[in-house]
């Protein structure tokens, strides 16, 4: 016999929805501050006394009521609290995640250029299937994945993006070495899906995760599109802010 | 011996694949329009030839890709396009949806008087416990479930409010009556995450689906906050675009 923890077997109750409480009055007394990594399936069976299928089912209630977060292959976290995003005009990453005493930093993927696809296409206002630059990275908060961003732009205007992109490291930097030394968001668009297996595998997300996804077009100060872009972000880390102006 | 549809077993590919390949070049050719409901589990699993299981992974593929929704208990449907639900100062439910051809309707769930929680009091500039109407209703679309909302008004300013709505039905109509002939959206909070078990009943979604929270403030033309409301949206149903101004 394991010496594991007594659960009083109150009528009606099931065993994981008890463990589901205990874990859930820990977690608010603030035994797992934020971030940290909660006791493994195993360590959790054996203090309860339990098998692992019931641990997992009360883990599973604690994803649904966003207390803890799961990772594929590192185990439950105490969730953070989430980052505020705000969504204007001129604010991007680098601003937002400064505004909170977080660290930005994006790490390229991937450069390449592309024919533009429809979506593309109409956005940027270029005509079906011309060249875009496109490039893919990870956006990062305090060396935690965060989102990860594809961006167009137009190839026959911006010829020399990605290479001058290459050393600055930074889109605004770059179009202003282009003589593009403003721009703004126009419009936004927010949805929310289950993570794909490449974006779970690179946002360190669980099965089934949620993530937003913001597509964006932004343009210069004569109004005409420069950049078009697309951006999936872990949905337990991120919230997003319109303010009315 | 079943007289299912042969697969082609090409080297590496799983079955699961070949069945999701095979569905989702149905899907685009529109062999299942928008919003029809694709064969059960047990009659694909007879057309290919396979388990039941081999079948769900195929599935489960076409619902990451949101080519297919499954509701619980129900099936699977070829998606519907996502509405387009414009996050602007004063266009609300209504007004979204009619804009889209959609016929809007709300069906009043519950409505009560509470104590407010933190979040509640500081939204609507409350002294904290102070006591608030709440209304919960479920939005349709065209008699297809699109959110759950919860909505706080302050009870002192408006102690008749739910005695008015039960008669008006119309958040706008009960403030006119109550003396506030114009509100705006005045701040709006969008996070993502997985539908509760009731989420999911009244939704008609099925396990691990993503549902996006939209959390907004409306003030009045003193700027005085006179709602706080929570709303809860099917994500395969719905996006959100904020334009600049």
């Amino acid at each position: 016999m394991g010496g594991g923890q007594k659960l009083v077997r109150a009528k009606g109750v099931t065993l994981w929805h008890q463990i589901q409480s205990v874990l859930e009055k820990e977690l608010y007394e603030g035994a797992y501050p934020a971030g940290e990594k909660l006791p493994t399936e195993k360590q959790l069976a054996d203090r309860f006394n339990v098998n692992r299928h019931t641990v997992r089912q009360a883990l599973a209630e604690l994803v649904r009521k966003e207390l803890i977060t799961v990772e594929q292959g590192r185990g439950a976290f105490a969730r953070r609290d989430k980052l505020e995003y705000l969504l204007a005009r001129r604010v991007r990453f680098r601003e937002n995640l400064l505004r909170q005493s977080k660290v930005p930093s994006e790490e390229l993927l991937e450069s390449d250029v592309v024919s533009a696809d429809s979506t593309c296409a109409k956005a940027l206002c270029l005509r079906p299937t011309a060249a875009v630059v496109r490039l893919r990275s990870l956006g990062h908060a305090d060396d935690h994945p965060l989102c990860c961003t594809t961006q167009f732009f137009p190839q026959e205007r911006f010829p020399d993006f990605a290479r001058i992109y290459a050393q600055t490291r930074s889109v605004t930097a770059t179009f202003s070495v282009l003589g593009v030394s403003d721009y703004v968001r126009k419009s936004t668009r927010i949805m929310a899906r289950v993570a794909d297996s490449e974006e779970a595998r690179l946002l360190k997300l669980g099965r089934n995760s949620p993530v937003m996804v913001v597509e964006s077009v932004n343009v210069d100060s004569d109004g005409t599109p420069v950049e078009y872009g697309s951006c999936v972000w872990a949905a337990d880390r991120i919230q997003f802010v319109v303010d009315a102006e």
